[in-house]
């Protein structure tokens, strides 16, 4: 593989689409307004997301049990707020390997960590022998008023990302190259690295271990009017916004110089072995929020509280762009997929 | 193994229990009245549950698939009827082995049959890629205004079970020992067996691999004030007794005489290979309500429209005991445990 680009396992086909919609064809919704097809589905009330990590597929033991418990539980409180939801409790079943039974204790550390931290309850779970292992959770979480969906982005709206992109998939390419990361955050090297470089991949590490679902401002987007569509980045920009896109009736414009990188990851990409403007497209696990309004960024940016990116526009024409000095071309929707290697 | 012995893997242990504590102990449940105890969480007026069912662990491929599909989410469903909960909708994730993504319309069928029959709607779930293949469900129900749990049984109660038992351990015996059984319900012995056997098998493997969720009578009991605690018998009467004993504060003496056989099972037991009284005091993934109740079999039999079965009665004295002949002695809890082996 060649440094930068994307592993074969983050190479998007629409096998996981496939399946998923033969699924959904054949088992009916019955009373459901809304169901599968946004990040989590509505229930009186509720909102309820589900994801399932499997050791060697979505993780690796390069990352310690810590950071993957909880991840497994960020990933899932990322979709809630995608859709402006509040999260509350989740449910946790567990397929234990006898290498994760030894390190239980420290499974149980990550994923009490994260809940505090997010102040969700567990409410329930079962736990199951197995192979390899699997951490499937479901999580719960108060509807907002007006819950935020793919389906309502405009044309004219701006395009938005909540931060800085790249970070994660670059994280995965280090830990891939022998990089590693301790639960304190100290990263190893697997050769001498100078220390700019190193503040730089621990960030990206970071990003990929510890990803931060945007707990707080999923809800705050939910209660602006002017916010017309969101989705969370799980796959990587040009999938879910192509996603969004598919979702609205629309087509959009990325502007690729108002795309914003990890800090830093620009100086350091050659010294990482990272394309930087294939992680920022391409990367998944970024679970930044992808979303539109009428707002312009420095208004939107005020009313948030915190930096914002407007990364481009909404058009009438379906189909992705990326605007290089005026040009536009095609972006080839690429991201994760766990059936494509 | 001798013959109607429990397989190792149906004996109990306590490891998945502590297993389970480690977890509620180290995360709160914030503002949950209930939680992980009962058979599912209750929050706002849903009851949630969650099974995660692995290949070569919960089930073998000796079990056609479409049952595979069909009894993971009966199981959550009998979860919910454990609580009295009507079931409402249900998240599906899913680790797909390579053999079962060659079977992924099978499997579709039997789940979208399951769903169809229970008027559960699919409103969420995800997929990966897996070695064996992993189902992942949380089921929601509409709570009942009076949820039936564990933790009510009183002294004088009279003992309950739904229906007969031992089928279930009767039937996976039978698959242990080279029966098949097809997806219209054909047997097929390993060798040649009389018709009056072939019958009693086809009922018991049909426990095991299409067993039907108690999901009219759970409501039916929760409206009624006389029922005063219940849980499903997924692990083994004992062992599910002792959780129901242990949760309400008292004991209970079984009266062996009234013990209800899968009909037929006596009589055919030795030709099959089965122990019956163990079969029907240990045997798990029978999905009958045990439940207590101040009412007579008759007239509770009659309140609920079909035959309910009075086993015994809770008593002050801790421990659940068996009564042979006027003799009583405690009886041992014995089931399903996933980490011995």
């Amino acid at each position: 593989v060649e440094a930068g680009e994307a592993p074969a396992a983050l190479v998007m086909a629409y096998d996981e689409a496939s399946l998923l919609a033969t699924l959904r064809a054949a088992i009916p919704r019955f009373d459901e307004p809304l169901g599968i097809g946004d990040d989590a589905a509505i229930l009186d009330g509720h909102v309820l997301t589900t994801d399932m990590l499997v050791e060697d597929i979505d993780f690796t033991s390069a990352i310690p049990i810590e950071f993957v418990a909880a991840k497994s539980l960020a990933v899932n409180l990322s979709d809630l707020a995608a859709m402006g939801a509040r999260p509350r409790a989740f449910l946790l079943s567990l397929g234990l390997s006898p290498s994760a039974r030894s390190q239980f204790d420290r499974f149980v550390a990550g994923i009490a960590g994260a809940a505090a931290r997010y102040e969700v309850g567990l409410i329930g779970g079962d736990l199951s022998a197995a192979e390899k292992l699997i951490i499937s959770i479901t999580a719960i979480g108060t509807a907002p008023e007006r819950p935020l969906l793919r389906s309502g982005a405009r044309r004219g709206d701006r395009l938005f990302v909540s931060r800085a992109l790249g970070g994660s998939v670059a994280g995965l390419r280090l830990l891939q190259n022998g990089w590693r990361i301790s639960t304190t955050g100290v990263v190893t090297p697997p050769a001498a690295f100078d220390y700019g470089v190193r503040e730089v991949a621990t960030a990206a590490m970071l990003r990929h271990v510890a990803p931060e679902p945007e707990c707080e401002l999923g809800p705050k987007l939910a209660t602006m009017p002017e916010v017309s569509a969101c989705i969370d980045i799980s796959d990587g920009l040009s999938i879910d916004l192509a996603r969004l896109c598919e979702a609205s009736g629309v087509g959009a414009v990325i502007d690729v110089e108002r795309l914003p990188p990890l800090p830093g990851l620009p100086e350091t990409a050659r010294a990482l072995g990272v394309a930087v403007e294939a992680a920022v497209l391409h990367g998944g696990e970024e679970y930044a929020l992808l979303f539109t309004s009428t707002l312009r960024e420095s208004e939107l940016s005020q009313r948030c509280g915190r930096p914002v990116f407007s990364i481009g526009r909404i058009t009438e024409r379906p189909g992705v762009f990326i605007d290089r000095d005026g040009t536009e071309e095609p972006l080839e929707a690429k991201g994760f997929d766990h059936f494509r290697a």
